[in-house]
C-alpha cells in the first residue's frame, strides 16, 4: 500500500477512449478554425479532455498527441489521466522551449479558452509566445460538450440519484419551525454522505451556486443578481441568495432546488413539499408547471431550435393566464426555461430565444416555474437527456406536491 | 409588510462610511496612477465598494461621486447599498452616453480588475469605449482589501465565531466508524445553522474550496493541485480535494480546517481530534507547529516584511528537524505559511517570501502544518489580527490535540 493514497478507492477514472473522442473533436475544430493548437487551462475543461485537474497546460495540436505539462501534481495526474503524454513543468516560461522540443516548432496560431480566461493570464501567455495568434475557442468547447457521450450520462444519471435519495428523505427531515438554514444544513448533511462533491462549477463570470435554493414561502419570490427564477434572500447582501434564518410554516411552498454533484457531473432538480396543504392559487400553478413540462417534452425531438421550445413553454403558460409569474414576476423574470448541466451548471443547450438546434446527447434541466408575490414560489423541474426519440428523464423522484406532516 | 422580501431581516447593511472610506482610498489609487476612473464588476469587489453585489457596473470617477448602473436587480440594490447614486441599466450598451450625460464625458482611461475579468468580457468593454485605454486596477483592489477597518474585522471574528462554535460541537459529532463524508456533513449542517454562507469566494483563477479541509489519517498526506499544504483525495478526480468515503479510525489524526463564512467575511481555522491516541511522531509534530505558531506570533509587529515572518516559521520548524514535512511533504509542500482572509479566502498578505510590509488591520491566517505520509497531517491555524501591539487571534477555541472517546 502507498504511503501517500492519492486515489478514493471508490472513484471513477475517465475512460481512455473518452478522452481520446473529445481530443479528436477538438482537432476537428481547431481544423475547421485553421489552428495550429489549443492550450486548455480551465478546471472543467481539464478534467474534459484530460480526466484530471492539475496545475497545468493542457496542449492540443490540430493533428497528433495532446501532452499535458504539470506543475503540481504530476504524481496524481498520472494516476488519473489515461493520458500517455505527461510532462512535469517547472516554469510556465520553459513551456515554448517544450513545445518546439516535442512538436517540433512552437505553435503560430493558439486556441485559448478566452470566455473564461481573465486577461492578466491570457498575457502573460502573449509574453510567452510572443509571435503567436490567439483566438477563442472556449465557445467551441461549450458547443462540443454540450452533447454528452453514453459515458457522461451515465455520470449525470449517477448524479441525479443523489437528489432523488435525498429527496426521499425529506419527509423525515422537513418539520414546521426549522429555519431554512437548518433544513439545508440536514438535507445538504445526507447529499454529502452520499458523496456530493460540494462543489458547484459555472463557466459564466461572477456566477456562484451553493448546493441549490432551499426557499419556504415568501423566500421563494425574493430574486437577485443570479440567471435564475429563483434565488432567496440569502443571509446577508454579500451571498444574496440562497437560504435564510427565516422560519418553515404550515402551508407554505417548500422549494427543494437541488443541485447534486457527483464525480464531477451535475444534475438539477426541484420538488416541492409543504407542511399540511397549500393554498388553491399555489396548487394550481403547479399544476401548469407540469402542464409546461408535459408540453415541452412533447415537443422536443433531435433538430428543433431551443427557441421553438421556449416558446412551446412561454405558450403553454400564458394559455393557462400565468404568463406575468412564469420564471420569476416583474424584473425578477428570466428569459431562459431551461439550461445544459454536465461538469458545469451552466452549459448548453439553454432553453431560451436562441437558434441552437438540440441534438441526440445533449443533458439539460427544464424548470418551468412560478413567482406569486406574497405566496411563494412553486415549480417543476428534472434533468433530461435529448435521444433520438425525443426526451428521457434523469432525475425520478416522484412528481407531485409532497405533504409532509 | 412588503409582498416581496428582499433582505433578511437579520442581514447586516455595510454603512455609508465603510463604502466611503473604501471609495476614497480607491480614488486615491486611480489619482496616483493618472486614471480618469475605475469600472468594478467582480462581485467580491463590488460588494466591498457598494453594499451589494448585483449584475452591474460600479462606475467610480477619480474626483467627485461614484454611481451604480445595476441590470438587476435594482430593487434589491435600493435596499442594500448606501450608495445614493443608483441608476437602472438597461444594456452595457447605455453605458457610454449616461457616463457622458452624468459625467460630462466618456472616461479616456479606466482601471478595470484585469486580475479577474475575461478576456471576452474585456473585449466587449474596449468594443464599448473604443477610444478609451485601460489598465489593471485589480492588484490596487486587492491591497486596498487587505487592510481591514473595524467594521471589517468585527465581521471576520464574527465568522471566526461560528468555527469556534462548530468545533465545540465536534465531541459530540465525531465517532470511529463515520466516513469523512458523513462526518463533514454533520459538521457543515451545524454550521449552515448558525449562519454559514457556504459560498467560499476565491479571486484566484480556477481556485475552488468547499468548507475547507476534514481529513483523518492518511488523507490528510494526499496533495493536489491547491495551493494548500493539505488537500485529501477527494470523492474523485473531477473535484480531487476534500472529505472522500474513506471511514475515520482510532489513533488516526482528523484535521479540522475549517473555512467559515458569515456575511461575506471569511476566517480560517484548524483544530485537531483524534479518538484515542495519537502515535507520539505526530503529538510532537503538533508541539512544532505550535513552536512554530509562537514565534511567528513574537516576530509580527507592523512593517515586518512577510519574507521575514516566513523565514521565521521556516526555521523554527528546522531547528526542531522538520524542514522536510512542514507545509506538505515532497512535490506536494508549498511556499507560504499563512495567506490573507477577508471576502475572498486568498488575499494579501501571503506569508511567504515576498517583500510586502504588514500593516495594522491585516487579517491573515497563520496555519504551520506537517504531512507525514504513512501517517497523517497535523497542525494549527487561527486567524490573526495585525495591530500596533502585535497579533491579536481572531479564533478562539482551545488548542490542544482534542480526544474524543
Amino acid at each position: 500500500m502507498s504511503q501517500t493514497p492519492l486515489l478514493e478507492p471508490r472513484a471513477t477514472l475517465v475512460p481512455a477512449a473518452e478522452v481520446a473522442g473529445r481530443l479528436a473533436g477538438l482537432q476537428a475544430v481547431l481544423a475547421a478554425r485553421a489552428l495550429d493548437a489549443a492550450l486548455i487551462v480551465q478546471n472543467a475543461d481539464l478534467y474534459y479532455f484530460s480526466g484530471t485537474v492539475q496545475q497545468s497546460y493542457l496542449y492540443v495540436p490540430v493533428e497528433g498527441e495532446a501532452t499535458l505539462f504539470v506543475r503540481k501534481l504530476a504524481e496524481r495526474a498520472r494516476l488519473e489521466s489515461p493520458l500517455p503524454a505527461l510532462v512535469e513543468l517547472a516554469s510556465p516560461r520553459d513551456l515554448p522551449a517544450l513545445l518546439a522540443e516535442r512538436y517540433g516548432a512552437v505553435p503560430a496560431r493558439i486556441g485559448l479558452e478566452l470566455d473564461v480566461l481573465p486577461v492578466n493570464d491570457y498575457r502573460r501567455l502573449q509574453k510567452l509566445f510572443p509571435q503567436a495568434a490567439f483566438e477563442d475557442v472556449g465557445r467551441d468547447i461549450v458547443r462540443l460538450r454540450a452533447v454528452k457521450s453514453p459515458w457522461e450520462v451515465e455520470r449525470v444519471r449517477a448524479a441525479a440519484a443523489i437528489a432523488d435519495e435525498v429527496c426521499g428523505l425529506i419527509p423525515g427531515i422537513l418539520r414546521e419551525g426549522l429555519t431554512e438554514a437548518e433544513f439545508a444544513g440536514k438535507v445538504e448533511a445526507e447529499a454529502r454522505r452520499l458523496g456530493h462533491e460540494g462543489i458547484i462549477r459555472m463557466r459564466g463570470f461572477n456566477q456562484e451556486m451553493f448546493y441549490g435554493q432551499l426557499l419556504s414561502g415568501v423566500s421563494g419570490t425574493a430574486a437577485s443578481y443570479l440567471d435564475t427564477p429563483l434565488a432567496g434572500t440569502g443571509f446577508s447582501p454579500a451571498v444574496a441568495q440562497g437560504v435564510s434564518f427565516k422560519v418553515i410554516g404550515r402551508g407554505e411552498p417548500v422549494v427543494f432546488d437541488f443541485v447534486p454533484v457527483r464525480e464531477g457531473y451535475i444534475a438539477d432538480f426541484t420538488r416541492m413539499f409543504v407542511i399540511g396543504e397549500l393554498p388553491g392559487e399555489l396548487r394550481r400553478a403547479y399544476e401548469v408547471a407540469c402542464h409546461v413540462q408535459a408540453a415541452v417534452a412533447a415537443a422536443v425531438r433531435p433538430g428543433v431550435t431551443c427557441r421553438s421550445v421556449y416558446e412551446t413553454a412561454l405558450a403553454a403558460a400564458a394559455e393557462r393566464g400565468l404568463a406575468e409569474s412564469f420564471m420569476g414576476h416583474g424584473a425578477g423574470q428570466v428569459r431562459f426555461i431551461g439550461h445544459g448541466v454536465g461538469l458545469e451548471l451552466d452549459e448548453l443547450p439553454v432553453l431560451a430565444a436562441s437558434d441552437l438546434e438540440l441534438l441526440p446527447g445533449m443533458v439539460f434541466a427544464l424548470e418551468p416555474k412560478f413567482v406569486l408575490p406574497g405566496l411563494g414560489a412553486i415549480g417543476i423541474e428534472n434533468t433530461w437527456l435529448v435521444t433520438e426519440a425525443g426526451l428521457e428523464k434523469l432525475t425520478l423522484a416522484a412528481e407531485s406536491i409532497h405533504k409532509v406532516g
